[in-house]
């Protein structure tokens, strides 16, 4: 039996990561959070330390930054918020990593994982082109991740201003 | 009593500021418009001025580029157009506003207006991460206050290419 | 009579391709592809390379990056794919033309086509605003066209993720 696969996509300071906590919260009493992000700079150390203190206690806090499959795949129950695949996407990236071999593994991880899992992911291509061509594949790596990810989640939601637009499947 | 508050949202030519005016038109025989463009240079001069023809008579325009308070605290029944908090955020950045106070003060003051106030803002969140940190600060900040927007709003409503996607409560 | 028209709209690598070919397919047992890219660069050629082969047999391909009228007014019953009005509007822009002109000439061919049409456009509004000016002038003219061609559609499409949110009439 493996639990509700769900994902959470939003622009930049869309509210998607409040509204991930929020879904998680109602998913069980006690929660894991996989932490993508690594602190590089000021900026990314705020931002870590800002969403931190605004989960509180209850959580417990896993750096994964490339590899999931570990984690996933253990026998417990608390509910998993993956925040974010844009980081982990960018990680991978630049550690040159194989990303179709990368992505199949996460997408595996995923499904296979007995609890919950809720992946907060960014939406990165309703600008203009940009001018350089590492950005153009990051998008186009983003948009098809995206695509993966929706495709085997139960239930996708666009948040858009805190707000939710359910794109597939119900809100758990 | 106070009357319906709406937040429009959109990205850049959606069609967000015609669709405001639509609805604005629905809510009363006569009608104000609190613009925050200052006409810096060209572009925004002709930009003002388009959508200036496009309105029309039965409009009062009210420039208020920082402080909505005094107008929207009006005894006053027509129905309000503020047209953006786009450009109102840059105006505020611009000055060196404290931007928790300015938030406070425009959510509070259109929460109390005794008027329908319909306010249009942009999405700016959903290309890639820009390269300079203004661009990622505006983003952040017009993000969060989007959020703060649709949270007190009756209705939230993203226009993309002219049409709505209600995201909150009902079309007036 | 004529055929349905759809927009499918959406950002870069969202799935909106993959959704409009699907949404053709059921719409007749052999189909056209009218291909506004043109092959500048390898990564283009890549582009339309991995397209072309996704869609393998019974397509016609037709390369039109400017006019499409010849096309869309003939007899023929074969649902189009138009991919896409954003690789349609860049061509017009660089060849200098007379954007007003071009832009009602493909709404009136569009909307004249005895068969299904099935067109395919870029959302790039929604991310922070460009610096050069050529960028913020070629999305505004892309916000424009969207609106005119969504105005005209029987059926307009956002796609997020491979996921569709209908914005218009019914799917076909």
């Amino acid at each position: 039996m493996s639990g509700i696969k769900v994902l959470i996509l939003g622009g930049a300071a869309s509210g998607k990561s409040e509204f991930a906590e929020e879904m998680v919260y109602s998913l069980g009493p006690k929660w894991r959070y996989i932490a993508s992000a690594e602190s590089f700079d000021d900026e990314m150390r705020d931002k870590i330390k800002r969403h931190a203190e605004r989960r509180g206690e209850g959580w417990q806090v896993i750096e994964a930054p490339l590899d999931l499959a570990p984690e996933l795949a253990a026998e417990d129950s608390r509910p998993v918020l993956f925040d974010c695949a844009t980081m982990w996407l960018s990680n991978h990236l630049f550690a040159g990593s194989d990303m179709a071999t990368a992505q199949a593994d996460l997408l595996s991880a995923i499904a296979a994982c007995p609890a919950a899992v809720v992946t907060v992911t960014n939406e990165v291509g309703q600008g203009i082109v940009p001018d350089n061509a590492l950005a153009r594949q990051f998008r186009e790596a983003q948009g098809r991740l995206n695509i993966a990810l929706a495709r085997q989640a139960d239930c996708v939601v666009q948040v858009i201003a805190g707000l939710p637009n359910v794109l597939k499947g119900t809100l758990p």
